[in-house]
This record gives structure tokens, sequence and C-alpha cells, in this order.
């Protein structure tokens, strides 16, 4: 490199650090050390590497970039007001500050480039994989000899809390073994996580341990020495047939005063420490948020690359689809967020006489004829495929031989299914689902609670769901899950009745934007016949009347899934033996019934009839906002217990004569 | 070994097969894969190793077992009726049935001996880190030269799933950076999950991977050869310095003709695979349960041998008590699970001049008040230590060096913090804690799951409690974790409003059977005078009047943690300027004042005043139950947002202006 090039280069790096440890400092809150360190990776990285267009930060070919270390926030910032993304420099001073575009961890935005939010350790390594197998997936569909119109890579800057988080280990041995060969991890090691050196807790050898998952791992020894970044990162992007794990050797709060402290990593430098380091890297004190020329008009290039980039493969594209029309469109479907639209021809409607069937089971028969339609659905199960009725058939195994596979064997791995699906969701093109038993939900609740956050298109099949599991006991036998996801902001919970309940809440999974947990029974349920019922249009109210009374009810009885037929045999046992007329409400989903008008939640839950019961074989938390402090709810406050499933519901009450007996008291009868 | 001896062996390891299998079958449900290849490593562990006592399953000293891999449990209940304990043929054959003591996966069981719950896997492997962290910290603290009192290892099966899940990966790192060197586990590694062979997601190098967290790993090659089993475990106990990984290549279904195949994993073998496999076995079709009467006195002499390795252990720590009297008092102390006579004498009490402060704070005053006075009290956080206050000043930190240090740095490894906390709680004599920020229980919600489901005395010490966590966003600000905490059964759930319950909730966590977590807040609060306020005897009900109004209240106001502060306000603002009487409720513990009489209840939430009011930073999720249908809730329904706390307070409503607006339109004035 020449002088003039190098000298520009340590400019750019300069004032990405300045700008980053200004706005922490502004703010008086955030992390300046990891942008101090890791300022020369993220400049290499972007400078020589990443495609992207500032001016269109969703073109769908893009490089995707994730900052999982995503409490150095202010280092993504940085780069993207400086290469020209719509994140103006008034924004970076506005840093951490009510309604800014520049909250303290990175949120997902499409408008400024932010990919994926992050903060939450080992998420933003779970979903650059989720994104890198999209594009394989993609790519493999899509591309076509010398027409490579998905095309790039997946990159991200990880840290020492990212791989000690046993989601990386999981989300690592997962890509280790899908061979994706194009997804490219920069490590900041920096020796320094907030109680201490690493030292102190984290002493095993990182390197090898990649090994073992079948990465390919470099090192690079000075976290300044751009070069070698350089030469490391396209070693890594030739290394076609592993992910890339590059071990940066790096400083915290490179060049302060706190270099190498704990101290530097979440607290601002302070004004004394920020004028040390000022004039360590002979940079002005004033102003603050200091861009000098030659940096604003270099890093200010990218958007004319971007453009350019951009406008080659639009012609990529274009000739694509003059030789592949069909795979265009179908193409331009995806890309778009789109759905076919005969995405629905091959749902099935349930009758009553097909026996019994448990909703997992009607979900993978629904999820198959969805699958048939949408080619670009894909998913599976933390190893409990079989069970949660999730493979697609007649479909492959995802894996390197088979990237076109649509079923993913995410192995006994739901932290790393959830943050995978999450980044499948993200890239987009795909529309990815991932299964497991619901009592299992626990082990990836903060992926579950990320697709919220996201609001990305996440779907969780959770089946198993309730003590309805039986002989294997209260260790799978969810009870506080439903409940406490129903408690998850912005997350669709829905747990249908029977068969067409579940036909019903897919259309909901596949239509909504945002994550949605359909929880399904592994037992056999009767199915609710849809010329008596209203169990194909209802459920997407959230709630509604399921059966009636001839005239005012005198109780009413709200239930979900399993307990919607005892709910039933229950008002018939009433009506029949005590002349007591009862309205049975099935409420798949809360959520969506709130949002529905107060006439009409008025004319499901009549606010006249104040004796209501509900039945749930989950904890009762919530209940009583639909039945009021007085109304009785069945439910369970205790962990369930090992027997045939059957006795367990048995046991713990849910029986038509104890519901009767609970709703006669309740009338006083 | 001697042919008669061989043939015992055999005989002893075949009968363990084959109850396993009847049991299994008699059940129609269960897990014949893992007995049938893991009964050769089980039968060599306990036969030639395992110290332990079958008729005092709770002897102290004993060696600590895990079948982490909990859905082999017909394996565990044959080694444990075949070796003598409680545990009789009868419940044997009536595994998975109501009220049996053999459910379906292993759950804790003092008097069978059961030592951990296990099924949701990688619990049993972090718990097992746990159980020999606490031997290792008693061992420090009490063994003297020559009298060893406490020196036991810590035994464990795992299987592939557990070795997939990534808090197992957590806690391997964590056990290899603290050199846990009598930890030993048997990895029973058959190549078979659930979705098939493990090739299909699992080809990474377990053996490379365990040794780069410094593990000791060995291979046995056949799962059958018990020699060289043996030779492998005593391999592992000369390894002083290593936590000991022994590989033992198996075959699920090992016998029958479903060896090697996944259905051999999670169903019964079917009658007709159960007749071939005893042919296999040259094994006697009937009766089921069969135990020859040589395997039934040689496995039975384990209890012999336990009672005689419980004798001379007490021999010695009878000697213990003649050298060191105060020790052996202070051991038995802690061995019996019991508290010093004064271990609450130097807990604070907090006076309003002291000036405001964060209950996080006081929390750190108060944990070193108690461990002052306990000294086997130990525990840490998952890289959060300056922020949640868990250090224990003036002590160690936790290492191979200095394993009497009660300072453990657990990294970035929420889950596998929370199952070593589980593990050391299981094996008593110490009190453990584990601390994180409240959003990240999230990581480890199944082991506080557990913690619930095995009624461990697990200490959880969750700070930055709501949106008050300001400027980190949403990604750090709790919204639904209280409410899906509160959600799991048997869960204390403390969230304290000042320093003075602070102290009180932690009074509740030490006497208290069973986990309970604190909610504590980033920021600071004003200190409630104990001599205006009830805050230091209240909270052990729950909840309870925190100041009243002259005559019936017109509205009730009820509040948890930083929120009573605006009740309090609230209250006065409204007496001030509507003359509006109302009544301010504290419940910082949920469960707690569930438990009350029906009357305390009454006396607090006055049945007759029904405008209601509740304030909580949270999920509204559950105040219902409280406040009835028609209360107002003044909590969050979305994601919090980054900016200062108190800023983020204020746009979201939580203003005396707003709460008095709300209480005004409630009372339609």
């Amino acid at each position: 490199m020449s002088e003039r090039n190098s000298k520009l280069e340590e400019l750019c790096i300069t004032t990405i650090r300045m700008l980053a440890v200004d706005a922490v400092q502004q703010a008086n809150s955030g992390h300046p050390g990891l942008p101090l360190g890791a300022a020369p990776m993220a400049y290499v990285l972007w400078d020589k590497f990443l495609k992207h267009n500032p001016g269109n930060p969703l073109w769908a070919d893009r490089d995707r970039f994730i900052l999982s270390a995503g409490h150095g926030s202010a280092l993504l910032y940085s780069m993207l007001h400086l290469t020209g993304y719509d994140l103006s420099l008034d924004e970076v001073k506005n840093f951490r500050q009510w309604g800014s575009k520049t909250p303290g961890h990175p949120e997902r935005d499409d408008e400024v480039g932010i990919q994926a939010t992050t903060g939450p350790l080992g998420q933003g390594f779970g979903m650059g994989v989720g994104m890198a197998l999209a594009e394989r997936f993609l790519a493999s569909r899509f591309n076509r000899p010398g027409l490579p119109v998905v095309d790039h890579y997946t990159y991200a800057i990880v840290s020492d809390g990212d791989l000690m988080e046993g989601v990386s280990s999981e989300a690592a041995s997962l890509a280790g073994h899908l061979k994706l060969g194009k997804l490219i991890y920069l490590y900041d090691d920096n020796h320094i996580s907030i109680e201490g050196d690493t030292a102190i807790a984290f002493t095993e050898d990182v390197g090898t341990r990649f090994m073992a998952y079948g990465w390919h791992v470099q090192r690079v020894d000075d976290g300044n020495d751009t070069a070698a970044i350089e030469e490391a990162i396209k070693a890594a992007q030739q290394e076609t047939g592993k992910p890339s794990l590059i071990m940066i050797r790096t400083h915290i709060g490179y060049g302060s005063p706190k270099q190498d402290k704990a101290s530097a990593h979440g607290e601002p430098l302070g004004e004394d420490a920020l004028k040390a380091t000022k004039e360590r890297f002979q940079w002005p004190q004033d102003p603050r948020f200091y861009i000098p020329d030659e940096v604003r008009s270099y890093m200010g290039n990218a958007m004319e690359r971007g453009k350019e980039a951009e406008e080659s493969w639009r012609k990529l594209h274009a000739q694509y689809g003059e030789s592949f029309a069909e795979d265009a469109a179908e193409l331009d479907v995806v890309l778009n967020g789109k759905l076919p639209a005969d995405w629905d021809a091959k749902i099935p409607t349930f009758k009553p006489e097909d026996g019994p069937m448990a909703t997992r089971a009607a979900s993978g028969k629904v999820l198959n004829a969805i699958a048939e339609q949408i080619p670009t659905m894909l998913g599976g199960s933390a190893d409990l495929a079989p069970s949660n009725k999730t493979i697609i058939s007649g479909s492959e195994d995802q894996s390197a031989d088979n990237p076109g596979g649509r079923n993913i064997r995410f192995g006994v791995r739901e932290h790393a299914m959830g943050t995978v699906v999450n980044g499948m969701a993200l890239h987009s093109g795909v529309i990815p689902y991932g299964g497991t038993f619901l009592v299992f939900a626990d082990y990836m609740r903060p992926a579950l609670r990320l697709s919220a956050l996201m609001n990305t298109k996440s779907i969780w099949i959770f089946t198993h769901d309730s003590i309805g599991v039986g002989e294997d006991g209260p260790t799978h036998q969810p009870i506080e899950h439903v409940a406490s996801l129903r408690a998850v902001p912005n997350f669709l919970v829905l747990r249908p009745a029977d068969a067409n309940e579940t036909a019903a809440a897919w259309r909901i999974a596949i239509e909504h934007d945002g994550p949605k947990a359909l929880m399904l029974t592994r037992q056999k349920l009767p199915i609710l016949d849809v010329e008596t019922y209203q169990s194909v249009e209802g459920p997407a109210k959230g709630a509604y009347v399921l059966a009636d009374s001839d005239g005012k009810p005198d109780v009413l009885i709200l239930a979900t899934g399993s307990e919607v037929h005892l709910a039933l045999q229950t008002r018939q046992k009433l009506l029949d033996d005590h002349q007591v007329k009862a309205r049975v409400i099935s409420m798949p989903c809360w959520e969506l019934f709130a949002q529905q008008s107060q006439e009409y939640r008025d004319q499901v839950i009549l606010p006249d009839v104040t004796r209501r019961i509900a039945i749930e074989a989950g904890a009762p938390m919530g209940w009583h906002e639909w039945i009021g402090r007085c109304g009785r709810m069945i439910g369970m406050d205790r962990f369930g217990a090992s027997a045939p499933g059957s006795e367990v519901f048995r046991q713990f009450g849910f029986t038509v004569e104890n519901v009767v007996a609970q709703a006669l008291e309740l009338l006083d009868r």
C-alpha cells in the first residue's frame, strides 16, 4: 500500500474510533472499548470486501453483516454513517436517546441498514448461520450456470462473550456440520469481559474447539494489522468448504488510558480519558464528532461502489430473467417477501369422520400442503421431527451435498435452531420454521424473544403442549409455557382445538408478519365439524363462539386447545342434566382477540354474563383478565406427573364431572 | 477376571438390561435403547467404583451419580433396585404409572437415591459440575491432613443429546477452566438420536472439542468391554487436574432387533422384539422382571459394602471431631442443611437518611452481611458481578488454586450457571447463588424450571429488572420476565420496593426451601422508613398494606418494586389535590401472598373496594387476578426503548400525573 493510502486508511480508522467514543461520551452511556479495538477489522471488512449498497439497504444480494457483539453499537453507527446510509450525524450524536435511530444496542432497521437486533450475546452468531443457510438454499434453488443471482457472504464480528454462550457452540457445531463456506466471522479477541481478564473464566482453546466443529480457523496477532486482516478474510473466502473464524487479537479500549481494562467495556471514557485518547491519536479535541473531509469523501465512495454493484447485479438478474423467466418470476416473489397466489390451495378441511387426530398430526399435514405450494419454505426440528411432524415429505435433508434440501436436521440444539430460524427470516426469501416440544421452548427463549422484538416471520411449532404428554412426566409436561409466551409482546400464541383450527392457525402463521408459535397436542382430539362450528374462520379473530346456548347463557366456558372438547362435553352435560345454558368460547389466540373491536369482544364474552369458567391445562396466569376475579379457573398450579395422559388429565380434574361440579357451584346450584 | 466372575458379571448386566426393557414394555412407554447399550458402563461404575450406601441415600460423602440422559430412567431404576435402595420390584413394574416412584424421567428423590431430576438434556451435565465444585469447595474448607471428611467423585452418564446442548458446552468449558479433577463423565456414544444417525446433524470431533475445554479424554471402542471401561475410569481418577470424559462406543438397543436404530430410542421394543432380545441374551421369556438369585445376591452386596463405607467414614468423622471440634460442629451444621444460629445477625436496617439506593446495591450489602455469617455461601454472576453486586468482599475467586474461593466467575454462561447452582444446591452443604440481568434469565430458563421442579434452594439474583435499565434499550429491558417467572410453579418471585424490602427478601431466600428469584433495580430508589412502614416484616406475607387511608379507601393501588414509590406519590397527590383516599399495597411476592389465609388476604385487598389500580413496569399478565377485570393496569404491553431510564418511565406513563388521571377516571371524577 502506498504511504498516502496507508495514511488515509489510518485516518478513516481513527475517525471511526473517535466518532464512537464521542457518541458514548455525549450519551454518557455506552461501550467505547469494542469500537476502539475493533475499528480496524470493521474498516477492512467494509472497505475491501463488504458488498452492499448504502443507498438501498435491502438490496437482496447484499452481503450480510452482523455485529453480534451488539454492545459495540457505536462502531456500527459510525460505519453506517460514514459509508452513506440514511443515518445522519445528528442521529449519531443522539446516541441512546429517546426516539433516535441509534439505540443502545443495534435494532433491526431496514431503512438504516441494521440487519439484525443484537446485544443478547450469541444471538447474532446464530442468526448469521441462518443467513448463510438461507443464501445457500436460495442459490441452490435459483442460480444457473454463469448466473449466480444469489451469491453473497455473511459476516459478523463476534466477541468473547458470544463464544462463551452455549447458543454459539450449538450454532457453530451446526454450521460446521453443514459446511457453510460463505460464513466468515471475525473474532474480536480482546481478552477482556465485564468482570475482568477473560482468563478468570475462559481459558479454553477456542481455535481448537472451532476446528473440532469443522471450522477453518486463522489467527491475526495484531488487531491493527489491516494487511493481515485482509489476507485472512481472503483466505476465508477461498476456503469454500468450511465456515471461517478469524481470531483477531485486539485490545479493548485501544489507545485510551483504559486500554486492556474491563472499565473500557461498558462505560464512557470520561472527559479526561477522552482527551488523552484524542491526544494519543493526534486528533483534534474539538469539534466532537469530527470527520476529516478526505475520510468523508473516501468512505462515502461506498455509495457509488454500492450503486454500481447493485446495478451489475440487476443486469445479471435481467439476463437471468431472459433465460429463465419462470424462475425469475418466482425469485421476485420470494425476494419481495410475497406469497405465491395459490399458496393455500392444498390446505385440507378435516372432517369428523376422518377420526380423532392430534393437532400435531394435523399440523404436519397442513405444513406439507403449504410447503407443496411454497417451495422456499424450509425448516425442521431439534431432533424431534418424527414427534413434531415437521418433515416436508419428498424433500431431502439440508446438507452441503444437498443445499436445496428443505428438511433441516438441527440436532438437539433448540437454541441454535431459534437463532437460525430468525436469521433465515431476516435474510428473507424463505419462510422458515423450527419445532420442538413446548416444554423445551425454554431452551430457546432468548431467540423467541428476539423474533418478537425484530418482528421476524419466524414460525415456531411446539408440540406436546400440556400434561397430555403423559408418561414422560413433569420434566416434559409444559405448565407455565403457554402463559409465559403469551406474556411476550408482539408474539402470537396459537393453541388450536382441533385439526381445522390447526389449519386456521397455519393460515395466520403464513399470512401475518411477525413470529408466532403453534401449541399442538401429542394426543388425539375429535375433529370439530366445520358445518356445525366456525372452526375455520373463527380462529382468525383470536376467539369466537364455538357452541352457543339457546338464549342468554347462564355461564360462559372459555377454553383453548384440547380443553375445548372438555368444554363442549360440559356444556352438553349441563344442559341435559341440569338445564344450565352454557356458551363455549374457543380462544386459540388471545393476542388476536385483543386486537378485535370492543364490540366484537363483547359479542363473544358477554359483559353481563359474569359467571365464567376457563379451562386450560396450564398455568392459570392471565385468565382472570377474561373471567374476572371471581371466575373459576381449571388449570394447573403445580407441576404435572408421570402416568398415561388420560390418567393425568383425570387426576388433575380435567373431567366433565369436575367442570360440571364447579359450574354448579359457581351458579349456586 | 475368572470365568466364574465373568459369567456373573454378564448375568448382572443382562439382568439390568432385561429389567429395563421389561419395565418399558409393561408401561408400553419409555426408552429401552439406552439401558440396553449402557448397562455395562453403569454396572462397572456402580460395581467397581461408586461409593454409596443404598441404606442411606443421603450419606453426605457418597459419590454423586447423575443419569444426565434421563430418558434412560429404566436403567437407573434397575440399578437402584438391584443394589438395594428402597425401590421395590413392584415400583419397577409400575414404571411411568400414576403415584409410582419410577416416573418417566428420574426425579430427585432423597428416599430412593435419585440425586437429580434429569431428562431435559444437558441439565444433568451441568449439575454434575456444580456437585463437583461443591465437593471441592467443602473439601478445601473442612479437610485436614489425613482427615478427608469430604472426598468423593461425581459421575454421570451423558448422551449425544447432552453434548449437543449448548448448556453442556458452557458447563464443560467452565469445568475445564476450574480443573475439576474429580468429575468423571461416561459418554454413551451410540451414534443415534431421535431423528436417526447422529451423522445427520452431529459430525463434530467431540473428543478434540473436550480437549480444547481442558478435559482429559479417553475412548473405549467397545461398550461391552467392561475391563476397558474399568481401566478408563481408573485413569480418569488418576488424572486429578482435569475433568474426564470417557467416550464409550455403544450400540443403542444393543442385542435387540432394533439395535443401532432410532426406533430403539423412545418406544417399547414390542412383544416380538422383546422376545427376540431375550432369546439373543439366552434369557427366560417368563417371568417378566426376572432376577436370578446370584444376581440378587451379588448386586445386593452393595448394601453391605455401602454400610461399611459409611461406617468407616463415620469413624473418620469422629476422629475429625476429636481433633477439630469446632470445624466438625460447623460441618455438621452445613451437612444437615442447617443455618448458623446467628446467620442474620449482620443484616442491616436501612434508613431514609442513608439516601436513595438501588435495590441491587442493597442486595449486595445484605448478601455480604449474610455471607459473613454463613461461610459456606458461595456464588457469582455470569460476567456481570460488578452490576449484579454479587461479589463477597474479602473472598477469593474460586479456582483450582483457590478451591475455597467463594466468588465464582461463571463467565458469559448464564445457563451453565443455572445448572451449576442447582448442582451445588443438590450436593448440599453449601448455599449457592447466581446472578445476571433479569432479561437474561431467559438464557437459563430450563435450569430455573428445574430448580422449581426439584425444589432446590437455589438463589437467583436478577438485577436491572425493568425499563429502568434505560439506555441499553429493549434488548436489555425485561418486560415479560417477572410475569413469566411468576407462572412457574413452586418458584418464589421477590420484587422488593426498597433496601429494607430487599433485606426481607434475602431473609426469605435463606430461610425458605426451594428456589427464589430476587428482582432488583438498576436505578436508585428512596428508602422506606421502617418506623413508618412495615417494610421489614410485611414482605414475609407476600403483600401488605404499606400506606393506608384514613377510613375506607376509595381506591387500592397495588404495586411492586420501583413502582411502589410511584404508588406512594400518587396516593399523596390524590389526597392532597382531590381528597381521594387511596391505600397502597406493596406486593413483593405473589406466591407467598397466595399462601396466606383468606382472612389476611381480605384484610389487605379489601373485597368491597373494587376500584383498583396496579402499577408494575412489566407485562400486565396476571394482575387481573388481584384487580379484577375492570381494574386499571399500568404496565408494559410492548417492548421498551433506549433512552435514559427516567425518560423511558415518563414516556411509558409511569408518572404521578398519569396514575392520578387514571385513578380519577376509574373513580368517575
